[in-house]
C-alpha cells in the first residue's frame, strides 16, 4: 500500500521558514517510527502568482483534491496589496477551502503555562485556558452570491450577500457536537438573530440538531457582540463555540491573541471523508505570513508543527504520536527554548526558527 | 424661544432606573444652572410592544423627528426572546437609528483610572485608555436587501446582504475624521477587502475622503480580525478606529469590555444637522439592557448620565456643562461611591442606582 500523502504549501512570507521545521518532524517521524509520507510540494499566494499569474495554479487544485492532507504555511504579504481582488494571494487559500469543502475550522485557542505572562489578559484570566472555536469556512458572506462593486446613478456600491442553507449550518453544527463530546461537552453557538435573519435561521438549525442528535451536549446560544464581549471578559466559560464564517474570522483571531500564544496555535480545516474515510483536511498555523520578520531566522514554527500534529490526529488517526510531538513541545518550552517572539523578562534561551525545530526533533 | 426638546425613551430592564438619576441630573441644570429642557417622555422596546403590539409606535417616532435629541436606556429582555422578528424590541431601537438617518455612532472605550482594576486586562495594557470607535449605524447588513428566509429546494435558506455606498462610506469617514482632528488626529479604519468587495470600496472611500479633505490626519487601515487582535493585544496603539455597522457591533462591544468600565460609557448616534444647526442624535449607554438585575436598584446609572453629558456637549453646545458633569462623576468614583458592579477588593462605599445619583447630583 502507498504510503499517505501530504501536499505542503509553504505560501509567503515566513510560510516556508516555518514548514521547513516540520520537514525535520516528518523526516523525524519516518527515520525513527518508521512512519513514512508520500511528501510532495507546491506553491499558494503570492509566490504563486509570481510564477503563473494566479494564487493557486489549476495542477495545485487538482493536487489538494488527491492527497490524505494539506498543509500550508501562510499567505500574503505587502508586494501584493495592489493586485486585482481575484488574484490576491487571499483567493489561493479561500479557493482551496472551498473547492475541498472544507466547512469546519477548528480553531483550539489554549494558553500555555510557559507563555500565560504573554497575554494582555490577566493571569487568573487565561491561565489554562482550552477552548475550541469551530468556524464555518465555506459558506456565508466570504461566498455569497451576488458580490462586487457596481455603479448606481453616479455613485459605486459594494455588496456582498451573507448566505446560509440549512444543510451547510447542519453539518457545521454537528462537527461541533462531535467535537464537545469529546471534550467538556458544552457548545455556545454565536450570531446576531436579533438583527439578522440568516442569523435566526443559524439558531434555529443549530438548537434542531442539538434536540434530535445531541441531546446530551449542553448548548447555549450567544449574540456575536456580547461573545466578543465574554471572551474579553471570562474565556473560560467556554469549551466550544461554533459560529460563522465571518464572525469566526474576527472571534477566533480575538481569542487567539488572548492566550498570548499567537506563535503557538495550530488549526484544522476538516471537510467530508473522502473514499478511504479519512477527511479532507488542511492544517495551518492560526498567524499570518508576518512579512516584517520573513527571511530573518526569527519566525517561531510552532505553530505549523502543532498543525502537523493535528494532521497525525485527524488525518492519520495517529492520537498518540500527536500527543508525543505535543509532549515535546511543551518539554522544550520548559526548557526555557524561545524564539523571539516567546522571550519574556523572565528569560530563557534565545533560539531562531531553525534551532527550535531541533530542539522538537531532540526533544522527541 | 422654546427649550431645547429632550424625548427619554427609558425602554425596559435597567433602562427606567438608570433613566431616573438622569432625570434628577437634567432637574439640577434646571434649577441651578438655569439650564431647562422641554422634556417628554415614551416607549421603546419590549415596553412598547406590550402597550402598542409594536416595539415603536409611529407617533413616538415622530416624536422623535421632533425633538432636538433622544436619550434612550436600554431594550429588550428574556420575555421577549420569541416574539417574531419584526416586534422584537431591537427593532424599535433600529428603527429610530434608520429613520432618524444617525449613520456615525461614537462610542468610546476609556478607562476610568478608579476602575483599571477590574479590566480582565493588565493594568499597563488599559490604564489611562482612551479611543473612540466610530461606527456606521443606519447600512450595511443590518439593513441591506434582499434578506429573510427562504426555502429552496427543500431546504430553507437565511440571507442578509452587505451593501454600502460611496456616500454613506463618505459621510462616517468625514465624521471620523473630524472628530479625530479634535483628538489624536488619527484613524484607523477597518474593514476586510481581504475578502469583501464592500470592503474594498471602504477602503477606497475612506482612503479618498483623507486625501481630498483631511489629507493632516494620520490615517491607516486593518482587517477587522486583524483590528479584533490589536484591540485586545495593545489597543493604546489607537485613537479613532471607523468601521462598518457589523464589524462595530462587535469590535465596540470587545473594546467597552476590555476597559473593564461597561457600565460607565456612554454613546452617541449622530446624523446630519437639522434646520436649527444641531445633528439629528440619540444618546444610550453602551451597555445593555441586564434584565438579570433589572428592578433591584443595583445598576450603575453612569454611563446614562454619561450619555446626557454627550448630548450636553454635541447636541446643545454646552461643552464645560458636560465637563462639569464628568469632572462630578469623576469626584463620586475617587471618593470611593460605588454601585455593586464597581465593588472591588479595595473596597468602597456601596450605594444603589438611586443613591449613586444623588451622590452624583451633589457633587455638581
Ligand atoms: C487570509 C484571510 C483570507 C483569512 C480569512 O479571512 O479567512 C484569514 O484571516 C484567516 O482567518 O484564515
Ligand atoms: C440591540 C442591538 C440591535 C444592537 C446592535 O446590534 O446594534 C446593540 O448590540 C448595539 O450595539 O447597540
Amino acid at each position: 500500500m502507498a504510503n499517505p500523502s501530504i501536499l505542503i504549501l509553504a505560501g509567503d512570507g515566513i510560510g516556508p521558514e516555518v514548514m521547513a521545521e516540520v520537514k525535520k518532524i516528518i523526516g523525524w517521524y519516518d527515520a525513527k517510527r518508521g512512519i513514512a509520507f508520500d511528501v510532495s510540494e507546491d506553491l499558494v499566494g503570492g509566490c504563486a502568482y509570481d510564477k503563473h499569474g494566479t494564487p493557486l495554479h489549476d495542477d495545485t487544485m487538482a493536487k489538494a483534491q488527491e492527497v490524505d492532507c494539506v498543509l500550508l504555511g501562510a499567505v500574503g504579504g505587502p508586494k501584493y496589496d495592489n493586485l486585482d481582488f481575484s488574484v490576491k494571494p487571499e483567493r489561493g487559500l479561500l479557493r482551496l477551502r472551498k473547492e475541498m469543502d472544507l466547512y469546519s475550522n477548528l480553531r483550539p485557542a489554549q494558553c500555555f503555562d510557559a507563555l500565560a505572562d504573554f497575554s494582555s489578559l490577566k493571569k487568573e484570566v487565561v491561565g489554562g485556558l482550552d477552548i475550541v472555536i469551530v468556524r464555518e469556512l465555506t459558506s456565508g458572506i466570504y461566498f455569497g452570491e451576488p458580490r462586487g462593486i457596481f455603479t448606481e446613478g453616479n455613485e459605486r456600491v459594494g455588496i456582498n450577500t451573507q448566505r446560509y442553507t440549512e444543510s451547510e449550518i447542519a453539518r457545521v453544527a454537528r462537527s461541533a457536537f462531535e467535537l464537545a463530546r469529546r471534550r467538556g461537552n458544552k457548545v455556545c453557538s454565536m450570531e446576531k438573530a436579533n438583527v439578522m435573519e440568516s442569523g435566526i435561521l443559524w439558531r434555529q438549525v443549530v438548537q434542531e440538531i442539538h434536540d434530535k442528535e445531541y441531546p446530551d451536549v449542553a448548548l447555549s446560544h450567544m449574540y456575536a457582540d456580547a461573545g466578543a464581549m465574554q471572551l474579553c471578559r471570562w474565556p473560560k466559560q467556554f469549551d466550544v463555540i461554533v459560529t460563522d464564517n465571518l464572525f469566526g474570522d474576527l472571534l477566533s483571531d480575538a481569542a487567539a491573541m488572548l492566550t498570548g500564544s499567537l506563535g503557538m496555535l495550530p488549526s484544522a480545516s476538516l471537510g467530508a471523508p473522502m473514499a478511504n474515510g479519512r477527511p479532507k483536511a488542511l492544517y495551518e498555523p492560526v498567524h499570518g505570513s508576518a512579512p516584517d520578520i520573513a527571511g530573518q531566522g526569527k519566525a517561531n514554527p510552532i505553530a505549523c508543527i502543532l498543525s502537523f500534529a493535528m494532521a497525525l490526529r485527524y488525518s492519520f488517526d495517529l492520537g498518540d504520536e500527536a500527543a508525543r510531538l505535543e509532549q515535546a513541545v511543551e518539554k522544550v518550552l520548559a526548557d526555557g527554548v524561545r524564539t523571539a517572539d516567546l522571550m519574556g523578562p523572565e528569560g530563557g534561551t534565545p533560539v531562531s526558527t531553525s534551532a527550535m525545530g531541533d530542539a522538537i526533533v531532540a526533544a522527541l
